[in-house]
């Protein structure tokens, strides 16, 4: 038995998120069906976090107790990538120490948000679309700034009660213009249910609002409760870009 | 009633192509439902061509006699977008002349062609992918000079006997590096079936060989007929990008 390190990418449109659901195939059920027909039995895998229905992975590690001793990494990925449909792929398998665990061992997550104005036939699987004639990065960038360092995300997340602590430290948040869109990126040492979606979905009502970047602090504490700034944006602009150890 | 002139873009990945087929849902089956909620009556439109499975439009001009006379083309627009799947929009709505044919008054169809040489989660659906390691641009451009001016293609499309010429104009037809991916571009009065993708299918065995140009004319003329010439390359990285009248 070996312990593996795969890098998946996927495009999550089509799937009820990373992890077993009772209404979908899940990435995680596809990989692990192709997993079974190498190996000829289950081969369960561990993913670096969840991803939920429709969010994308750029670069999602999971790991995996492969029974197979004598394996060529490059031959299980060609092998992996031929069973898989095409909107998953295995970008590396790495051997890796028997102790390693994809989850408990990361140390930093990234993602980005794409967003656009003007949905088209192409870009609807892959951005978000906002209403605005102008987007004022500079003004975001200031709530965002805000979110930095330790803080309770308990106002930005769907609440779990099997999660005892609700805080996490980000690293760095900014948004960025590109040619005709936008994106938003974070990273933390971890992240809450529908947090990043519903830090995106709160900058984009404060900036509709042209609100204080103070604003963004009443809300994270608790002092303004407003259901308005309660928006989980849409999951098909997310990417779970890199996660590191 | 009004003649409208319809210009529709779509991703053709998860249709049996524009034109009505047994097998599935096609792009005018999907308009022609939208446009029957909107006048609760049958509606049919007629494309400026037929679009292969698999094969997506920028720009696909069709005509519709609308039976209302009353319309304001923003708000028919609007409220076809709203009805319609987020993978077919119409991206502009005119009204035309009564004798207006968006198939028999096309002058100039230009079509382009996505070649990427490694498959990601993401691009699957809009590129097409071929074996090489570096693309001789230069040399495919030879192959596509030849076919410039007035030629039969009946070498380079599937025969249909109810068509009686296989004569067609090619304006234009070249290829274009970009960052990680390919566009070939193709402009003629008309296209024939698979002719598109067999020109690029052909391009693509003749570069694999690395042949003189001149073998393309070999194979027009139909000197040459050997079978492994007559590859029709995948739909995917197909696009109708324009059609002039």
């Amino acid at each position: 038995m070996r312990r593996l390190k795969l890098i998946l990418e996927y495009d999550g449109t089509d799937y009820v998120g990373m992890q077993y659901q009772p209404n979908g195939v899940s990435v995680q059920e596809a990989v692990e069906v192709a997993l079974c027909k190498i190996c000829k039995q289950n081969v369960p895998i561990v993913a670096s976090g969840r991803t939920d229905a429709g969010v994308h992975a750029l670069c999602q590690p999971v790991h995996s107790d492969f029974p197979i001793d004598a394996i060529n990494p490059q031959n299980l990925q060609n092998a992996l990538n031929s069973l898989l449909p095409a909107d998953i792929r295995v970008n590396k398998v790495d051997v890796v120490a028997n102790d390693f665990h994809a989850r408990y061992h990361a140390k930093k997550r990234t993602y980005q948000y794409k967003i656009t104005n003007k949905l088209t036939a192409f870009n609807h699987r892959y951005f978000s679309c906002f209403n605005f004639a102008e987007l004022d990065c500079e003004l975001i960038n200031k709530y965002l700034e805000l979110l930095q360092g330790e803080h309770d995300f308990s106002n930005f997340c769907k609440i779990n009660p099997a999660i005892k602590s609700n805080v996490c430290y980000i690293f760095s948040a900014f948004i960025c213009p590109h040619e005709n869109y936008w994106i938003l990126k974070i990273s933390g040492n971890r992240f809450l249910h529908n947090m990043v979606r519903r830090i995106v979905g709160t900058c984009f009502i404060l900036h509709q609002e042209r609100a204080e970047p103070e604003k963004i602090s009443e809300i994270l504490n608790g002092k303004d409760n407003s259901a308005r700034y309660k928006f989980c944006a849409p999951p098909n602009g997310l990417y779970l870009e890199n996660v590191e150890y």
